[in-house]
């Protein structure tokens, strides 16, 4: 690196700390550790490497930024701020209410923020999709030579996205997929929140990383010389992943460095006063100096140009290559053709499918029409019936197939469609026993929080799973989903409110989707057959009228397999007199989203006593069947037993809530 | 290994493979793939090395056998069939209601059993908690010396496992610890449910563990001199847990072998009888042939007279040492001193702490009292304030020290907790943000399941952790926790309040805890000054009488930090002249378990509306505020702002709820 190159990165590295630190002062609040540390990975991404513009943020063929250690998100705002992304008073405007800059970093808030981060491990789990979703669409388009999608994948992630689990998991599938538009530094201080790694992480990790077939480095974090060489080799690095150790010194330029009490806290106003002497750079807060503001102008200029020869590239390709470009633009615009739904709902399927089995046999369809809805299973696609069965196996020598193995990593795998959504390019789902959620939870909540378009099929959804016994069986996993905010909980009925849940997603969900199916066999049901959005569209829906809509006797509301059982037991009440209501309630979320009017239609009227009936805990079900109603329900983990014994032992058989229902009246 | 021994294990083997065929042909479900191809390890730790026996299957000195891949469990029921843990009818009930032997190992419910397991990954990191627990009690006991609890943790982990993230952090954690009483066998067959492992896991398994510092050997895993000399190697060596790849053919003996079709489905009548005659044993089902019975037996009397020898040691040690026998008593029988209640309610405290702040100071005189109360954090211990001031950190070098540095990895914290609460020597608890509790989730179930005693302390418990915003703010946690079967969830209002809770847990819970506590501070309520058992020990009490007993205009609902603002409105709304009543709910588990006299004296009445205050989802309130109750709650994530600022933004003032109070009325 030239010397004068070298002043410059070297002042913006000092620039973007004074920057951070103002920043966190201003908000009193925030972890200067990290942005005193890493100031010159950032000042070498920011002011020399990374691909991006701010004229055009979502440009296809940019690279890409994930701080996955995402604490240290002052750090990333001043190299946005320095980029052109962000105003003066958004910096200063750090973790403030509706602020472009919170205190972790936000996609869709920040402009050219990537992704959401700050429960550790996640970001890095995303970076692998975005990865992973550049090679899958490059090789699908069959654009390979055309340098339109060859961005790469930047992380800096710390000793604490080091240690989580989900980073191990996706290392491992970054390494097995070989994707070698991944580069990770690991900005390793030997500091966390509570002391000196050394008194919980002692792993090899480049031994680690290499067992996992990564390419490794180690260098001085603080040497702009050593960040270049680094980067640079890994950029051209072929086959491998990178993982370049950054070595650095938390807080550096702070009396405090070094140590763990520079991590979280504000310095306070003397020791930024004390630490920007020891930079040499301005005590006046947010000072940025002309050469700096020059020089970064300077560089976005050049940054702009390159983006627009991508796009004259672009173009050009879109002429020469008019099919393939359409198809880009289906990838990127995902319009959906008119008669989607017709052709779900005309599709034959044998009767009495499970709803997993069904859903299988829709999503061979689906991904037929739509070529962007794509994914895997963790290790059970022949049960979860998730597979592609056009296709073959994504592997680092053929990512022109379909299905992902992302093996028994059900934690990785959420996070990385999650990533594989955020490049805009696909419309990714992925699979597993809905038991096994409860692995992915980090993973879905941030999803729901970035509201991404992705759809998790989770099946053998209840007691009924049968033999496998309570460690497989979900009881409070439908509950805890519920809860998520912005995650949309669907449990089909049958075969028809299956066709309608994947209709209603790929037309109508705003965010993550969860579909509940069935490992057993549910039989057709003719109440069912009615069009999406009069049935799954609304959420839920009358299917069976009460004989008498001036005094109903009992309401019940039922989900997934369980609305056999109440069209059952309406038909039994019926015949005895009795005049039955009973309510499909596939989704809540959608419910709610109903008119007042609508919903009273539904649940209302002069109803004597509601019912509830799901195979899983009570949880929220008052919200629909009030104090007074009673839910048929769990209120236990399962047993290890046939299916047909635990309808029995649980009282889900229609003898058996037939006598608790007469009970009542009695 | 000399002729005799090996032809009797290799038999025993052959007929673990068979009585393992039959249970699941029996249940016509199961999973033989493991069974068979892990049955020379099976053959040689229940035939040959592991010390325990039926006749006390709690002996503290034993060795524990952890089946992590616990679909596998035909395998090991066989083995504690053929060892005197389980009878025939016990092996041919396989899968059956109530039986011993469900589909999954159990524990409680099958005697020899150590842990429960299933979703993969979770009984290697118990195995590392009960590893830990021994060395742990060793060294604060000062009893290095004595062999008395020197037992050895065998694993047998499968190729899923070894993907899970939680593998990782316990594998790693175990390194660094160097838990050398710790042997996992890696049943390598590189076969998994969907196919071949070179589709998804290309990990060198070897390099890896040694990067976790770990000792590793590989071997034939069907070589029983091979298992031998391994498990022979790693029970002596020192300063490194073992892993053994044992390289195995899945579903070794059937025609099927080597292929993911023997995975996890019955093979048949005609494979069976194919299988058995391949393996050269009778195909008469469940059939034990007498030499194999009276090798058994023998080896069963040896291991007998091994367990009274080391009750002879203890004794003649707890002769000698009258004060540490004592210690060993209490730790084993953890009886609690009379008076404990009372110290924790005498301890002074100053006033308005935050509830993380005064469980952290309660928590010392814990420890004091019950030296067995014992944890640690995921690097959050100066923040979730579980650090024990009096003690120095678990390391290798120094087990005799009492906080435990989990690092960033939340998952195996609480799944070796569990191991730690299994050793039945300790009590163990751990601390995190609430918002990380997602990341344990598949653990907490699994201690829940298991009625385990531990305890997670979860602190910055809401939207007012402020700046750190939506990814650091629980918003749905309360609702999912609540939602697990068999956990309780406590939420202090105030430090009296996380008094009587510690007192509850410590005295009255019977399973798992988690205590929810907040990042600020609380004020001291003189209402919740009442004994553990008319407060937090009935889970929800009156804490403000209505003033006209007759009708009661409005029921408010709170827990938490929620609580004081309710006060604060019936204050206001008693001045209007209007007859309130405030309910503090801690705990719903607990109030749920109350008599229907007790909850109607709490809930219900007269009453005009009710509302629940509680910053988080209204999931599961309506069950106590009826349908037409009104939740003051967060429908949506929450933002990065100062605390105060959101509690504006979101509506949890006195002012904006006595608003919305005030229409509803009009």
């Amino acid at each position: 690196m030239e010397m004068r190159e070298k002043q410059f990165l070297q002042l913006l590295a000092n620039i973007l700390r004074g920057l951070a630190l103002d920043a966190i002062e201003e908000a009193n609040s925030g972890h200067p550790g990290l942005p005193l540390g890493s100031a010159e990975i950032l000042a070498y991404l920011y002011g020399k490497t990374l691909r991006h513009t701010p004229e055009n943020p979502n440009w296809p063929g940019r690279d890409r930024f994930v701080l996955s250690a995402g604490h240290g998100s002052a750090l990333l705002y001043a190299a946005l701020h320095l980029s052109g992304y962000l105003s003066l008073a958004d910096l200063r405007n750090f973790r403030q209410l509706h602020s472009l800059t919170p205190g972790h970093p936000e996609y869709s808030r920040t402009p050219g923020g990537e992704t959401t981060t700050g429960p550790l491990g996640q970001g890095l789990a995303n970076a692998v999709g975005m990865a992973l979703a550049n090679k899958m669409v490059t090789a699908s388009l069959g654009i390979e030579n055309e340098n339109l999608l060859t961005g790469q994948i930047f992380v800096l992630a710390g000793d604490g996205c080091l240690m989580e689990g989900v980073t191990q998991e996706a290392a491992s599938l970054a390494g097995h997929l070989q994707l070698d538009n991944l580069i990770v530094i690991y900005d390793s201080n030997e500091v966390c929140l509570d002391g000196s790694t050394s008194e919980c992480l002692t792993d090899d990790t480049r031994g680690k990383f290499q067992a996992f077939h990564w390419y490794v480095t180690e260098i001085d974090g603080h040497s702009l010389n050593q960040i270049e060489d680094a980067i640079t080799t890994a950029r051209v690095h072929q086959g491998q992943p990178s993982l370049i150790i950054a070595k650095t010194i938390i807080g550096k330029g702070s009396s405090k460095q070094g140590t763990s009490s520079v991590h979280g806290a504000p310095l306070g106003k003397e020791e930024v006063e004390r630490t920007k002497r020891n930079l040499g750079i301005s005590l006046e807060p947010f000072w940025v100096p002309p050469e700096i503001k020059n020089a970064m102008a300077a560089h976005q200029a050049q940054l702009a140009v390159q983006e627009r020869q991508w796009q004259e590239r672009f173009k050009t390709w879109q002429t020469a290559n008019p099919e393939k470009a359409d198809v880009w633009k289906f990838y990127t615009e995902k319009t959906l053709p008119p008669d989607l739904e017709e052709q779900l709902w005309q599709m034959k399927i044998a009767p009495n499918q499970a709803s997993r089995q069904a859903s299988g046999i829709i999503l061979q369809k689906i991904h037929q029409l739509l070529p962007f809805v794509i994914g895997g299973s963790a290790d059970l696609s022949s049960s979860d019936k998730t597979i592609l069965k056009a296709s073959g196996i994504v592997s680092a020598s053929d990512f022109g197939q379909t299905n992902i193995k992302f093996g028994v990593r059900e934690h990785a795998m959420a996070a990385i469609i999650s990533g594989m959504a955020l490049s805009g390019l696909l419309l990714p789902y992925c699979g597993t026993f809905l038991v096994f959620s409860d692995y992915m939870r980090p993973a879905i909540r941030l999803a729901a929080l970035m509201k991404l378009r992705v759809i998790y099929v989770f099946t053998h959804d209840s007691i009924f799973v049968g033999e496998d016994g309570p460690t497989h069986q979900p009881i409070e996993q439908l509950a805890s989903l519920r809860a998520i905010p912005g995650l949309t909980v669907i449990r089909p009925a049958d075969t028809n409110e299956v066709r309608a849940a994947w209709s209603w997603i790929l037309r109508q969900a705003q965010g993550p989707v969860a579909l509940i199916l069935s490992r057993q066999s549910l039989p057709d049901l003719s109440e069912t057959n009615i069009p999406t959005n009069q049935g799954v569209g609304c959420g839920g829906y009358v299917i069976r009228k009460e004989t008498n809509p001036g005094a109903i006797d009992h309401c019940l509301i039922a989900t997934g397999s369980e609305v056999q059982l109440a069209l059952k037991l309406a038909g039994q009440l019926t015949a005895d007199g009795q005049s039955i209501r009973v309510v499909s309630l596939p989704s809540w979320e959608i419910f709610d989203s109903q008119e007042q009017g609508y919903r009273d239609s539904v649940l209302g009227g002069n109803i004597e006593q509601h019912w509830s009936i799901e195979a899983g805990r009570e949880t929220g079900w008052h919200k629909y069947i009030g104090r007074q109603g009673r839910a048929i329900c769990l209120t236990t983990f399962g047993q290890s037993a046939p299916a047909k014994d635990l309808a029995r032992y649980f009282g889900f058989t229609v003898e058996q809530i037939l006598k608790r229902i007469q009970q009542t009246e009695a």
